[in-house]
């Protein structure tokens, strides 16, 4: 079987990490399964939203300890292996920033180190009730540096840092009122939560969509009258979309807007 | 009647949006009103606080769709009015943000859009507990960027987001437990709770209210070492302050303080 | 007795504000004290987490106000006093964000201007149920200004705005709930607590904790790109010990790792 599954619902793609065995690990080989994807999808103007799920009992459990192990018994102790995990990793999540789709984390058990990652940076999560989150590299002797940039952006600077010295988990309540996650749902509903939440916002319009995420990334951390500048440059070019006429038209003549995009 | 009131109580000048029939819409003409009383107060020392409410059952709408609407039929299907529209509307929010007042939304009914913008945008806000929020421009194909700015300031970024892409309203209990909101009261209680935080706050010090803010909107963003220069800076001048000495020697004498400020 | 204690339980050190007559005010001299200890601290490698208290029933009630109030008698009415006091004071927060160790506060009683600065400086924080929280100096006159710029990296924009310019305290649950505190327990259980909380950290491993912190306090406040940059090389440097090494083969060989540091 693939690393990477990809299956299609009209403008959602599901991407499942598909490496159980490994509680989905984000080896090497995952990572480029996952960059490729990402670049294909990027290109896409037909999907809008993206699912990114883990197959089995785990979402995802961070990097493969054993390939990184083996990685030691190279002539420079594993020095480029490590130089290059670490850079592709930081890179797909950023790819998952930087990706024109809305990109929802579907995440059932844990979901630990560059796993935790992951769902940080996702645009949104849906958890189940017994999802738990970790960035425990710290109990090995590695802190989760990276994985840090991302949940640090997502959640309260102390709470962040508790996590990441302490290796402890939290648990899916706990990563919603954290901000980590948006939703936290029975594990029997959430594929179809997960689904739904998918579905709501491939209903809108893609363009808009892709305008907004866009902006949303590009402000984030700039100062307000930059942050306004490219927000707003974004909105111009939205509200001159034909389909954005036909939005405003339809809500006025209170009727389902007939969008062509 | 005009489209924006104010009404002075002491310190406090309180200004109502006055369109109850487009929900206080921020059209052209409201937004060049608050523009031009904003600009007024900059200038008042008399006032220290601004409470910013809206007539009728909403607080505020966001944008006029119609006049978004007729604007698309000029030659240049509306480019120079949209632009203009967020252009001024971000200098509204951004003039909120830099007004030496203290600047309190008192919120009932929606605060949508731009209307959701200008809550995010006040330094503090009060809602009634029927009070709800969106940034639901998504809706209509048009993504809330320039609101998501403010919004993304004030709330975790997964929350803004789901938020814009759903365009789903959030309650006033979600609202304060993401930190858009200050304070939840029953709706008969909106107004006096409001006016008595409004004139706790008027209590203080003015100058010291004023190189407060400034202070606080300054740093902002910035790295640590540069913050606290600002900070710093902005401390020995209200330290230096007769009144701020005033307010020592009452507080270490135990009587109340003779302030001329 | 000194102002300020140090006692060492092998790899943690409890520093003790211990001025309680004053509720451990941050005056010059203990100001001084805290910043040689912190300098010693930074070149200890045996100290791997420092525990900052308070004697008597109060954490810290920020600054000396008679001494300050006392420097107005100088020919420039205080001002190069205040400038020294607010920069010393700045100057001792940021070593602590730049500390080798992790920092945990444990808080018992109020946490006042400073005293809630140093809260919200130190990276972690643990408070008795009875513990309050204010930056109050608004009430005299001077606003907290450098005090906000730890509270608004540490808790959402409004809260941190509304306790600045209300004055008001609030209360450990709230603090906890913002994000200014990890965790809250009853009084009896404080130390007991704050002690576990630094032994679990303790237990880990010191370069990788040392890596870790200086990463994650330099990637806050940078881009995307820069951030991974930044921690990405702390990664790598980390990967590469001999006692990370040690800790991925024992966990892969499950047994407890060996660690030389």
């Amino acid at each position: 079987m693939p690393l990477l599954l990809r299956e299609d619902d009209g403008p959602i793609a599901v991407l499942t990490l598909n490496s159980p065995g490994s509680f989905n690990a984000l080896s090497m080989p995952m990572l480029a399964a996952l960059r490729a994807e990402l670049t294909a999808l990027a290109s896409n103007e037909a999907i809008r939203v993206v699912v990114l799920r883990g197959a089995g009992r785990a979402f995802c459990a961070g990097h493969d300890l054993k390939e990184m192990q083996a990685a030691r018994s190279a002539s420079d102790q594993g020095a480029d292996y490590f130089a290059g995990l670490f850079g592709r990793c930081a890179d797909v999540m950023a790819a998952i920033v930087a990706l024109p789709q809305v990109v929802i984390a579907q995440v059932q058990g844990v979901a630990t180190a560059a796993g935790c990652q992951l769902v940080a940076s996702c645009d949104m999560a849906v958890a189940d009730e017994a999802a738990r989150f970790g960035v425990n590299g710290i109990n090995i002797g590695l802190f989760c540096s990276t994985p840090g940039v991302a949940l640090s952006r997502a959640v309260a600077a102390k709470a962040a840092f508790e996590m990441l010295v302490t290796g402890d988990f939290i648990s899916a309540t706990r990563a919603l009122a954290l901000g980590l996650v948006n939703r936290v749902v029975p594990p029997e509903a959430l594929e179809a939560e997960t689904r739904a939440l998918a579905q709501q916002v491939a209903g809108k319009l893609g363009p808009a969509l892709r305008l907004g995420k866009a902006a949303f990334r590009a402000q984030a951390g700039l100062g307000l009258a930059e942050a306004y500048a490219v927000a707003g440059a974004a909105m111009v070019q939205n509200a001159l979309l034909d389909d954005t006429a036909e939005g405003f038209a339809a809500f006025l003549e209170r009727r389902p807007p007939g969008w062509k995009a």
